[in-house]
């Protein structure tokens, strides 16, 4: 049946892993996926995590299937804390959040949402550049996809009159996706001033926002800052749909939480809102897994638990951030002349080197040093123990 | 954006569960849902699954991404499980098999591939009746349903002679959907020389065999005997596809273990085939979810602990059966002079009573005896506690 079939290219971000593990050089160093990992350069499990996990453990829950839209205790935290606890689309209950399989599947089940219920048109304007698999996402789903300018290769950060200009042009009731933070490859983020200006273009050109929130608390160290492009434009009145996911905050990689919130007019459209989600999510896959969903919702809902959260979420962010700045010095040393400075602006867990498709092969070929094609790094990836090879290969391709 | 979104109605099987759960009636039965019970009525986690639990929590392992086809100790247990340690197909490695999101998430895998890849037809033919969520599965992924004769409500058992006469028309190379075993909702499954016949039918008429296998165990407490239908049609040549579930055999219903597998001409064929399955797992959810599949690779990898869950399976299957018998001496104490056989042929979890609408409304108001509208019983939700009242009610709505 399947002899015309051919074969398909590895994924560009996961592919890189692959390619990694491969590799025999002891210096290797995988900077492209989006992974956490301590100062040894090793997996990091956070402590409230395995506090959580040792909590329910002895609870001897059982397995039954959750509610097609998930669990109920984790969905209404994690709707807390997106859109913060004063919130009035929070308090009032014109959302609906259900659960969706990390921050893919949540994504999914928006694009799915909106190709049967957006009437308006197909087409999703993504940020130049933008996640590579959010392409795919909408695709599949029977949408179209468009772009508008955001980084500015020149300067290694953001177009904001690029922007702005192409936003202002977008046909109306389009549908615009929106980093909420830590953009994601560039780790460029607009300023607060410049997402006022960005929320009332979107409000004049009657735009659907779409906000995928990858990386809260990863840009800033506090979930509340980062938290703060989607709150205000909510307070704006504009009634955006949100994919949250708690892979990189929780570190539940493989445990797959995430959610997907749209913001209603009222608690009663809420509601028929949500019927049509689930019959959107039973055909996909009948219901989420429940293992993330209890950790994450035992670490939101237990306040000890959520306060030793705040601080290793504050404690990853951190360590970034040093990273990043060590690097800079580290390529000094080398003598570089360079201008790295767009290494210590950028924020999250990427950094978008601005290194040419040339050097990256290089990087990888004669260095061991794994990154993603566009020249992003997974900054979480550099520790104290590397990142003196790293600033040296890097000087090496760029000199 | 929303206020033309209506309400959508419940899922015909989960809804069964909501509805119950608002019941006050200290007597209600929940017969919806196929999810086992003990004999006290209760959830039940298997023994091998706490230990299997245990061995990982003591592992203290990572929670990175899995990749994209799942866990490998998993997809190739998975795989011999349903093909057989000495099965020519799995030992030459012609076939694939990737980790889905359970059973619904590896038909929904199944049926974007076929959509995608599939360039013969678009019809899909379901036995009639199916499982409810077949239809939509098949459908929002693009295909079309088609239906061929399988059940007899006259005599509560297979229409085989009907089902032959309506696979010998189906149209060459169009897809048709087989229940490996314990067929879900009638509990009627074909004998092994009628899944012979149906065999060389559907291999005269070119038909492509999609086998979804939701319940290895549950039919005859056997999970070779079980899987005797899908190894036999391998063995005849006929490439199949299939999925399968680790829902109801190892009781992991929420943590969302399943499987998808492609019979493939060769090896090189199931490398390409698999580079499009991750193609189009990439954009649904990137990635499974991790902790069921660790739990179900634990036991069917270590030997200790699959020889109890082998036991234990056997042991679920036991009591289903026993309840049958004791649900029909219950109906003759009653004095009920109808024939219910049926109760006693049929395998597996389900039992399709012949129960009308009407009387199914009754049992639902009179009796809080929940169950589906088409009469389906999960045999699983009864107990030595309950079976007399669920016989006494049966028999007040049927006399
Ligand atoms: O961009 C990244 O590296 C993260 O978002 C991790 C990731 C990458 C690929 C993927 O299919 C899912 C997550
Ligand atoms: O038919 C059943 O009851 C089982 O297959 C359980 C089930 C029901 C509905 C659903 O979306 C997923 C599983």
């Amino acid at each position: 049946w399947w002899s015309h079939v051919e074969m398909g290219p590895p994924d560009p971000i996961l592919g890189v892993t692959e390619a990694y593990k491969r590799d025999t050089n002891s210096k290797k160093m995988n900077l492209g996926v989006g992974a956490y990992r301590d100062d040894n350069g090793k997996p990091y499990v956070l402590n409230c995590v395995r506090k959580a996990e040792a909590m329910i453990a002895s609870k001897k829950m059982d397995k039954e299937y959750l509610p097609i839209g998930g669990l109920a205790d984790f969905t209404r935290a994690s709707a807390e804390l997106a859109l913060g606890e004063n919130s009035e689309a929070f308090k009032s209950g014109r959302y609906v959040t259900v659960q969706g399989i990390s921050g893919t599947g949540s994504l999914r089940i928006g694009a799915n949402f909106l190709q049967r219920f957006f009437k308006a048109s197909r087409d999703v304007y993504l940020p130049k550049p933008s996640w590579g698999n959010h392409t795919p996402i909408f695709r599949d789903a029977g949408m179209q996809l468009q772009a508008y300018r955001y980084y500015d290769p020149k300067t290694c950060s953001l177009d904001f009159s690029g922007a702005m200009d192409d936003i202002s042009k977008i046909p109306e009731k389009s549908i615009i996706l929106l980093h909420a933070c830590a953009h994601n490859p560039t780790g460029v983020d607009p300023r607060q001033e410049q997402w006022k200006e960005l929320a009332a273009t979107v409000k004049k050109r009657n735009l659907l926002v779409y906000f995928d929130m990858a990386y809260q608390g990863f840009a800033s160290g506090d979930i509340n800052r980062d938290a703060w492009a989607v709150r205000y434009f909510i307070e704006q009145g504009i009634n955006i749909v949100l994919s949250q996911s708690f892979a990189k905050n929780m570190g539940l990689y493989g445990e797959r939480a995430g959610a997907f919130t749209v913001i209603c007019s009222d608690p009663d459209e809420a509601k028929r809102v949500e019927s049509q989600l689930k019959i959107l999510i039973r055909p996909m896959y009948s219901n989420p897994p429940v293992n993330g969903a209890r950790i994450a919702s035992m670490i939101l809902n237990t306040p000890d638990l959520r306060k030793e959260w705040l601080t290793e979420v504050k404690g990853m962010a951190d360590r970034i951030i040093s990273m990043r700045t060590q690097l800079v010095s580290n390529l000094k040393k080398e003598g570089s002349s360079h201008n790295w400075q767009h290494i210590t602006d950028q924020i999250g867990m990427f950094c978008f080197t601005g290194l040419k498709p040339e050097q990256v092969e290089r990087l990888i070929k004669e260095f061991s040093v794994y990154m993603t094609k566009d020249g992003r790094i997974s900054v979480a990836g550099v520790t104290s123990g590397n990142v003196g090879y790293l600033a040296h290969a890097i000087h090496q391709v760029t000199k």
